[in-house]
């Protein structure tokens, strides 16, 4: 017979995963050490006027299953009224099955308003009047729903330009008892893309707010670092990066200096050029994240703005990422190696966006740990595109085989949406689902207490002694 | 208990995907929307004289299976007679399994002959016998064939250089009451491929059907679209392309030319010459397409004649053709976003060969859904190697992860075969089996009607309704 | 309930998987035609002190496995005690759970010591006292710890240079009744990297060797025939070559000299000059091994020595590789195709290290099986990294459904470790339990007699009729 969609044991097939899951995981509580939330909106505790806002604004995922189902663009990031957005998104919901946006869906349905019908346009004027009435009551404030996922620190990521206004009211980094925690991260990628079209525009705000000028490298590492170092101050500890894959080409000062001062000056540099800059601003930040004793990030592997028509008419982020094919291993080596090579290598985790990718990033990882601190270079979470169940099972699976599965920092969103914690529960019912069919299958002895352990550091202590946020 | 091999319940492990199978898929039609089937041989309605010759002429799948198995060339593409050949084969079978032509040798046996024995050796001389005697009645001619199988329309491969002259005579492409239907599609490769040495060859022939001399890349054009719209004539509306990658290099009008103008004086052109004619050729064709409102295909990622003593001894297509990693992504996207960009980018299908590009593609094709069709681009069916149970529930769930399977336009042959139409229930086994264990896992909801829909949508409607061939 | 880890039927998980396990499989003898042993040893049929000798020294998993639990290097490969090493080892098992090590590591204290504890700190003291007091036995030396493990031949790794007294002295290749036999394997690769700084010191002494000068290309030709002869005359019949990837560049026999000269004569030679020189090499030796009639094995993809730091303070082979991408197909292609042409392609076994690859090389197998010898060309089993279930259980797929895995040559260990063979035990298991699934769900006929002798070939007797040792 079949089992109850999204019951209490949804996803753990197995006594031993329901007992792993319900006694251990589920009420470890969660530290989304990487997200794109907007900081302002907690600091401020705002509610949403209705679901449509908490949950389609921003949502490209669902953007792409509804222009994939025929939905026109108007209802997807253009004009259309809010309640006929949700509707559009409603009709579209019973064709994403087996798609992630389906689980997600009904369990973020469930776990914040309570409601445990399947969506569709025929119950979408209900649901969307329950949820955002719910959505205007005080419990459902930013902090509530943060707190009702019982969210103990969130981390967002932020620009080097950034004020860092929101985070400095909001405790300047520091935890106030029963607040969920909100800590900044350094994202300086675009002070490393040297040929994006924009980039002495980013470099003189840069200087601007530095109080200096940025006419040499030397220059734009110094300002960077004073920008790290306020965000330090505000309890910054993790940086992070997206790039389709590490630059590792070797470099002089002196060409550098060079090719930086070309771009200054508004001239063309090469291809080649830029992968020198590129590579020399990657050392010198990792340099710099090393001394800052922070965690460093990379989400590699992204094909960004491939739809030049939406490009153009809707701009980036909009849902036209997909997934890029470049080679990763050899830059990632030579990267990780030149660090390493003069004890400059902090705790890296690496994302791959190409699962083909998994094997190469998992057996990576292994050969930049030295032995000082247990899971120092750490394989990340399956990452957008592979942030869905089998993407999940795929990460844990080969990270398991080359590496050690028990000291992984686990879960993280990555998202832009305040509606998506769930994936945390998720994630924790997927591996309890993996560890119990091993015991049940005589792969793994039956020793619930030790397996519990592992799970409970995998879900929350693992993350909690790596990054040692210092915002007590 | 160990299931019966190959029952009423092949690869359908739940009672829910049995349901599933049987109340919905089992009796829908199918419609082979790609394939390599000989129009005169449908157009004629033969009879094969014996079973070697509906089943391993031209089958480079058995042939490759029977050299691993130490089979002499003479038996496979060679010159000993028709029972050799099969007495070979049936030897060869036993060896086979786990390879998908165990499946599909037995299902084919079954559904077509009602022989339900394991082939060998053993009985390959009654087999031989029996079913030959079948194929030369009345009921097992190539229509009989077709109809015992379901079959409502089939689209053959067809040459620019192609005079339909079997299509034109079996309805011209309008289907009647009864009769199979039977539509060409578009295969201009060698157009594409300027830097085969028969490419002059090619465009002079060309020439002479459309009576005008081609000296100009504006010509090409012309003349390609002539025989397009004589395709169309004839009931057209696929266009496919088999590359080993897209060519998506910048060019120009003028340089396009004189690199035309090079091949057709025999002069040599270079690695980045031919790419820039096949950039600038293949936009050229998808324009065409969109303007004509066809479906263009690309089975990328085939890397072919890799047994260069076999080719010059035995020609192309003979079994020697394997799968390359090339990069795929960036080109991909490019083509795609150029033709998007002017609103000129058509419904689309894209196959790979290499399962390490399945994300790549999957996620690829989410760029382009641009809201104006349902699945407007889609990610094409298993193919060739890939064209096996893992490969099909690879392709399933890839898709489903990263877009809708909901509407996919589902399986297809691609066969040379007359006996191979048992691979769309085998793939409709494979859905159901999929679709079954997540229902009774509690992974999507026991609605049968709904997931019921689905599947009749993925094996017959969305194809019906993509393609909307207008040959009645 | 939770079946027991490990007992008898550990991943047998159907009543069929274990019929083919207990009865067909279990007592086939070993032959474990690739490994790293040293031939010493074997010869002087040595006792270890102590279980950290025989199962930690040299064993670059564990290493790692340590290091990324944050364990300091002086406990892995410095110059901490035995026992203490011993001692972080079992510290470290635990949290092993999931990574094959805790599979390896609990099966060979079964199989040797007979030892079902799980080792962890709690019993690290008493399980080192307990196996390395039995080490110290008799039953225990290595040919006792190979006969116990039905190993009937072992095939070491030898370089050209290597004067092969232990094979020698251990009956010059031919088996005597009751012995474990031991042959050699030729492994050419310092004569092949022609841009190691090294090379000249080895052409050298392969001078100082064969007693003549090596000037030239064929010089060198000449002097590795030479030593491969004699490798023959020591029961030699496989050679193996660790690369990034093939090389197959056009070369022509003037620039080869023209390279091997430069080199010879210490001047810089570039990148495409080393690219042609290992293409000339490669083929050279190709048919070289062919006219011995040879097998001729290559291991591609690994990506060494990543760690720079690493490198300069421990060497090489301490555990510091991991899996490249390198593109594979094209060059693979060319190479065989080459070496075809001319009848000169001699049976020859491909692993690859990127999992992603697989395809890609189940395929490319299927190019150049002649129908001269059943399985000529073989896809390899599943190596280092991909020495784990999953990896075996992929490629045991992939061959499946791209070739015949019924002929399959199977597994070896390729381990610098005399405790190591119970991997075979485990590889046995895998494809038992693979093909008990396949008959249990009807997807393979319950014909149990051809299934058992289909396993006991991939076991036992394709390597047997593969390699046709020459040593009795």
């Amino acid at each position: 017979m079949a089992k109850a969609f999204l019951d209490e044991n949804f996803i753990l097939n197995t006594k031993t995963a329901q007992t792993l899951f319900h006694e251990f995981a589920k009420d470890m509580p969660i530290i989304d050490y990487h997200n794109h939330l907007p900081p302002d909106q907690i600091l401020n505790d705002i509610n949403f006027e209705n679901i449509t806002q908490g949950w389609l604004y921003g949502d490209h995922y669902k953007w792409r299953a509804m222009r994939a189902n025929g939905v026109k663009e108007d209802y997807c990031t253009g004009g259309a009224a809010d309640f006929e957005k949700f509707e559009k998104w409603a009709e579209t919901v019973p064709y994403t099955l087996r798609n992630p946006l389906y689980h997600w869906t009904h369990l973020e349905l469930r776990r914040y308003f309570g409601i445990s019908e399947i969506l569709s346009e025929k119950n979408a004027g209900r649901v969307y009047d329950q949820a955002s009435e719910m959505l205007q009551t005080k419990a459902f404030s930013i902090q509530g729903l943060l707190q009702k996922m019982n969210v103990e620190t969130v981390c967002t990521t932020d620009d080097p330009l950034d004020s860092l206004e929101y985070h400095v009211a909001y405790n300047g980094g520091k935890k106030k008892e029963g607040d969920v925690g909100m800590l900044p991260a350094f994202r300086p990628d675009k002070f490393i893309l040297i040929d994006n079209p924009n980039f002495n525009t980013f470099v003189n705000r840069l200087s601007e707010i530095v109080g200096f000028e940025i006419a040499t490298f030397e220059d734009i590492k110094k300002a960077l670092k004073q920008r790290a170092e306020f965000f330090a101050q505000n309890g910054c500890c993790i940086a992070d990066h997206g790039l389709e894959h590490i630059y590792a080409a070797d470099f002089t000062d002196d060409n550098v200096e060079k090719i930086f001062k070309k771009a200054k000056s508004n001239q063309a540099i090469t291809e080649a050029e830029a992968t020198e800059y590129k590579s020399a601003i990657l050392i010198a930040l990792g340099r710099m994240y090393s001394a800052l004793g922070w965690v460093q990030q990379f989400h590699l592997g992204a094909m960004r703005n491939n739809n030049l028509y939406a490009l153009r008419t809707l701009g980036p982020d909009t849902g036209w990422d997909s997934i890029g094919d470049w080679p990763q291993a050899q830059a990632l080596s030579r990267f990780l190696g030149k660090l390493g090579e003069t004890g400059e290598l902090t705790k890296t985790i690496i994302y791959n966006l190409n699962p083909a990718d998994n094997a190469v990033m998992a057996s990576m990882i292994g050969n930049f740990n030295d032995g000082s601190v247990a899971g120092k270079i750490q394989f990340g979470s399956g990452w957008w595109f592979l942030d869905q169940k089998q993407g999940m099972e795929d990460q844990i699976n080969v990270l398991s085989n080359m590496g050690l599965l028990s000291k992984f920092v686990g879960m993280l969103t990555d998202s832009r949406s305040f509606l998506s914690f769930p994936r945390h529960e998720y994630f924790r019912r997927i591996l309890c689902n993996i560890f119990g069919n091993d015991i049940e299958n005589g792969e793994l002895p039956n020793d619930i207490e030790w397996v519990g352990k592992i799970i409970q550091d995998i879900s929350y202590y693992n993350t909690k002694n790596y990054f040692n946020f210092n915002n007590k």
